[in-house]
């Protein structure tokens, strides 16, 4: 039976068999040092004769357990006799064994495949599925359904400038740019309901903040009485992620604190003098107030159609968007629910919408939610100034592959 | 405090607050009988002068909580005082009261919207999401790693006959036909991988088993000896998603059970005069065998350029197909792992798969997996004669909207 590098300790002193990669190798007078990696970590093997295999090499290694002060775990896998599953076709462009690559970010995403097994690079995909996987408990456990919705709709979610358009069959749709109208019409069936996927925008900007497909985690509930109810389901799923990465990573990355209450400035007490904040207004925002900030009550002129207007100001909305660590992680609000203030908020030009309008044709509740661009962040909880170092293959406008 | 429909028992005796859409209504003499829906369930509230509500209404309503054998859970709400939150603006065209809808195929899905409200029509999408809950939790127990794969691709994965074109930045790209590159690369981060996602076919026949788009259970891993290894993480995963159906959704639906280990026929002797299956012979082989069966070793011929051949015997392959109740779910097989057989498999046309190759340039371990079409296994599960009963809102060549 295989063991893993996790599990070496408990096996000191017994003979065992190993998998993984050649991760390293370092020769100090007539011992060879081969740390091996697999998918739990790293572990250490001392061989008598020179081991003749290079970086990552597939191996199979059956040895003596042996308790080694300076080995990872205590303990090292000494005696080896090794087993070559497969051999590198050539040598790998990147060095693996180093404790952080060294290579640029766009050299990084050409080598994607071969620069993720690197085990500061992968602990960040693992923190990903973590934290996805909490986000999923977190809203399980509020009465949420979890839902899979269209990604190819016959009509602009959002915008029409920065949307995909795809040949269906011969006529034209587009690529979702989010679950709205599908996780909208979905309160009527489950009331409380999320969605854990793919969004695409055509960005026509390469910056260190968008891509041209992300993972949106998505969320809409029923019978609210207004945006602070959506508001609290936030930080409720916010906590569930942090607390999902704790449990199943503990100690891979530092993990913040949510507060009980998100802490939340109105749009108009910004001291923003436009109908959005710019980047630079988030940060300083951030500054101001901390960590997490919920700004709400967006201007009516930024927010899309289906918002519902502040009541008594409705040159304001309630919505909000969540700052962390001065970058908007999260968007949402309370939705138009009544079917006249759709067809009156479209104006005549229903059509496009009539799937959509169905749902609130016969009868919605006031709701509302949100969406979380999930690498944008993972790329702030990790640090990472641009969020194609924590995407797992990224897509824009330059980059279709790998 | 809302009190839930599967609450109110709890509250015998108590005044609480509901709230939901007006299900159905029933007068009695003097007496209305109101049903309440909401997302646990429905409710009965007895109200003594007329009610002037029509369904869809959605409500809140106050009243005393009192047992009563006829009603569900066996507590009713009596001297209701209702406040309406949204009434439909026009009376809804399906009755949704009905036990089971009367309507065609193609009217519920030309009014989705409004048909998945009824209890056994939204039955069927808890059923989904408890049974892909149960198909994570299961593989996360065994190592895994949740990954999200990029959709938007250069190169079709399978065929290049039903593959959807886009036009991404003025460059030909395709949505991606299965995560397959993608999961095998992540092999050698990982190991052991799945995602939960969504993948597209351009089908140009309309059947009862295909969709254009479709949700992809797939899962991949390494160190494995050969298919059979495989095979057995596709029995964990189902009895997983089972296991996951059965906790949540207690009796919703008649569950079967899976064998510790499922039977298997091997492709040669299945009396099959071609290289692939049938749907009849999916559907005699089921009546031969019982409702789960394995095929193995499938003819090169019919398996994509990545499979395994069979050691002695390569016109045969490592792969299979799972079968259950006469029709196949999951497809799998172990693949090709060294860099030498795939430049030899792909002929000298590996330019567009520089990507994937680089995977096994840089070795990789012997490794397999399986996907499995998620729509499918639960019409068969539920007992849907066609794919789209279960799916969300479907896509095929003539449907696009809702």
């Amino acid at each position: 039976m295989r063991v893993l590098s996790s599990e070496l300790p408990a096996y000191a002193g017994e003979r065992v068999a190993m998998a993984g990669w050649l991760h390293a190798k370092r020769e100090l007078g007539a011992v060879t040092f081969v740390i091996l990696r697999d998918r739990a970590g790293l572990a250490q093997i001392v061989a008598e004769p020179p081991v003749e295999l290079s970086p990552e090499t597939v191996l199979e290694v059956e040895g003596v357990a042996v308790a080694a002060e300076q080995a990872p775990g205590g303990v090292e896998l000494q005696e080896p006799s090794f087993r070559v599953l497969s051999e590198p076709a050539q040598q790998p462009p990147l060095e693996l064994r180093r404790p952080v690559l060294k290579e640029s970010l766009p050299t990084l995403l050409d080598h994607a495949p071969l620069a993720w097994r690197h085990p500061g690079e992968r602990a960040k995909l693992a923190i990903t599925a973590a934290s996805v996987a909490g986000f999923r408990r977190a809203l399980d456990g509020l009465g949420f359904t979890e839902i899979s919705t269209p990604k190819i709709v016959a009509s602009a979610t959002e915008s029409g400038a920065n949307v995909f358009r795809l040949d269906y069959f011969g006529r034209q749709a587009y690529l979702a740019q989010s679950p709205q109208f599908y996780k909208q019409t979905m309160v009527g069936v489950f009331e409380r309901v999320y969605e854990t996927g793919k969004v695409w925008r055509a960005e026509p900007h390469e910056t260190g903040r968008h891509l041209a497909e992300y993972t949106s985690l998505d969320a809409e509930l029923g019978f609210i009485r207004d945006h602070f109810d959506v508001m609290a389901v936030v930080r409720e799923a916010l906590a569930g992620m942090i607390e999902g990465i704790r449990e199943r990573l503990p100690g891979a990355v530092e993990l913040p604190e949510v507060p009980e209450e998100i802490p939340w400035v109105h749009f108009s007490e910004t001291c923003v003098d436009d109908v959005d904040l710019a980047p630079a207004d988030e940060r300083r925002l951030c500054e101001e107030h901390g960590e997490w900030l919920f700004v709400t009550g967006f201007p009516t002129a930024k927010r899309p159609f289906y918002t519902h207007p502040e009541p008594g100001r409705p040159e304001y909305t309630n919505s909000f968007d969540l700052l962390f660590r001065g970058i908007e992680i999260v968007t949402g609000g309370q939705r138009l629910h009544r079917y006249e203030d759709y067809t009156a908020a479209l104006g005549g030009d229903t059509e496009p919408y009539e799937g959509y309008l169905q749902a609130f044709r016969y009868g919605m509740p006031p709701h509302g939610g949100f969406a979380l661009g999930h690498e944008r962040w993972i790329a702030r909880l990790v640090g990472a100034k641009n969020i194609r170092e924590t995407t797992l293959f990224p897509r824009d406008r330059n980059r279709l592959t790998p």
